[in-house]
């Protein structure tokens, strides 16, 4: 794997730090572009103190491959398994990111309220874990029959919610997904002010699709404003 | 041009941005007053890393006079069009501001709740790009055409706000523009608080009137503490 | 005048900007304790650029004593008839620190929720200048004639809102002061928070009038904190 | 007492500041491991200026056993009462964390909304002052006997609420309090949101203690993240 793109993850971790995505749990993977059948992620740490010699490398079992006796997130299966049902996803991104939780625990749906987060579609999923899980579970997505039962509600979806718990974020490129979780918080905050104002008008799905392929031709643009703030 | 506005010009980006108006996206301009057929902008990049290299001039047509080649913001028919206009128009700020964003999707109107506001006026317009581009558009002034339309919409006032995007504010100058920016986000987060305690009482046009033109007499002090915290 | 009285309000003019009660506009000032005729306070400026060189001295008809010249804020009359009404008050501040705003503008009364603010006391009156300057007014207390009906709003209280504007706080010290101002905008906050869970258990009278002599003994305590953020 | 622990305590002040959740007030202590019989406090100073020279230690009667005459927080009595009640509990925190405030004010109560706030369990106690110290108190656990009652509100709970006042947090460890504290203003700050939003799918029981236990094996990720911004 190119060095550019693992330099890019650890930049990735400090930027979702620092834009309010993670804190001290959460975590941001990359699939390896040579090898699809593996991706990258830092050891079980937080996102905040990750370095490039902190990266390791999974395959789709969740098992690290290198280096040996390295230990990773619990909850690699979210990444693993989504990385098996979606070929195309090139990098998922964890999160707690706040203003997402409600939408996760309440009957409200995510919806996209402006143009930056088109990629929200004409619906986002939520992952109901006691579905799968029971009610006595500690909610973690623990083993890849769990982290399966996640990748059918994300189905073809960018994002899905995860109740009590956070979300999943998906893209073509750590940019991408870099991108997605930040203006997926920045619209949960905003459609959360909104509601309380009246009804809302949101995208239409035509909108969703043309606004998300515009966004895509820019995602350097704010990438390099938020490295400049973690470099 | 005097290079005094150029710098002013790259300081209003880093402000815009250190106060949350700006975020990777958005833009500020600025009038040649030696020649109101054209204004200066940046190149299209992330507002918070331009510097005087990064300016270009731009014509009311929308097209870059120099430097040759140079590509500046997909938008830049916002500014254009209203330079055309609105003759005493010297500065032009886009943003997705985002206390505003929830003012333009739901019928909520914007009004001035305190004296930083009064430049608000009696009525804050809200553009409504369906109108004029179709369900399918991805919300961009990506022409003459709805560059124009916009400015229709905006007609004699200082500020209108686009559904779904964001919106626009204009000034007699840089330091007008950045004020009237950065309180109309400030009105939109109080305006939002209040609604939620009771009925409002907003200010009367006529106070809307005289606290506007007393604040313009009292530009300068603002912008030094805002300069103070970007340079 | 001692230069640690001079010192503490340069200070303060700090504290209050980076504990978000001031921005660009507001003023804070202190009685002279060998002259009670007069009080100093800051030229017309931003108060975060306040240095000791920025100083003057004010008589209460609101003349700038010395240095001979300079100009100081508009509304000194705010300050100069509050020390006239209420010889005991030491230092008044003006501002328009945000969350409380709301409480200006809308029926809800604004009162004690903690016991960090119970100076608040049973009611905190709301200044309506229109009782006073009609609808046509700038909303500044630009003479002593509205300096003085403004004074009496306030009569014995710690605090009075001013509708549209902001607030005024006084204190028998620049500390005590300090204190007031950072706690009535925190009291607002919470207290906005509170009345959308429910009916609120506000302090009794007796509790607001306990607390506030209890905190009067720790002001040093948190002033220290604050100080650290800005030296 | 082993210096780390000490330095950790150092720390922990330093955390809690910078996280939000102590401002100019409250406390946090640890229990002696080596004598149970008495906990490290910092003396009667804002915790975000808490160096090791300035913990003192205090016996379960609240008076400091070392150094003499150093004069610790008048609510010395939370942390020695609790110690008292609960021979488990190693480290105590006493805050006015801001988003909490409103759940101890109404009749809202906070419930675990999401797996990092699994520790608040079935039922957050409200410990209501006048109970105890009638309508004219100044609210502070003053002496022993207040201590003591607010230990019988607390029972066997992780946190309790005080009316109008804050909140007090338990830990088997620095860590895990710490951890507490920063996550239950974290889920006060969500219920907030979410219940503004429809009825909220809180964690259920047997979520609650699951996700609990789970979190209790990860108390150093986040802590080596919070430590960070503060050294």
């Amino acid at each position: 794997m190119k060095s550019e793109n693992l330099s890019d993850l650890v930049l990735a971790n400090h930027i979702l730090v620092n834009e309010g995505v993670l804190d001290g749990f959460g975590h941001i993977s990359v699939r390896d572009p040579k090898n699809p059948q593996q991706f990258y992620i830092a050891k079980s740490m937080a996102p905040a103190l990750v370095t490039e010699a902190d990266l390791c490398v999974c395959n789709l079992d969740g098992d690290v491959v290198e280096p040996a006796g390295v230990k990773t997130y619990v909850e690699r299966f979210i990444h693993s398994e989504i990385y098996r049902a979606r070929p195309e996803v090139m990098s998922v991104i964890h999160s707690h990111s706040p203003a997402v939780i409600p939408f996760g625990v309440t009957g409200a749906r995510l919806r996209p309220i402006c143009h930056m987060s088109g990629f929200l579609g004409a619906s986002v999923p939520v992952y109901e874990i006691r579905d799968h899980a029971g009610e006595h579970s500690d909610l973690l997505i623990r083993n890849q029959a769990l982290g399966r039962t996640l990748a059918v509600t994300l189905g073809n979806a960018n994002v899905s919610l995860m109740r009590g718990h956070g979300s999943v974020v998906v893209g073509h490129s750590i940019k991408q997904a870099v991108f997605r979780a930040i203006y997926t918080e920045s619209n949960a905050r905003l459609q959360q002010e909104a509601s309380r104002l009246g009804d809302v008008n949101f995208l239409t799905d035509a909108e969703a699709q043309a606004t998300s392929d515009m966004n895509d031709q820019h995602l350097d643009r704010p990438w390099e404003m938020w490295k400049r703030r973690v470099v």
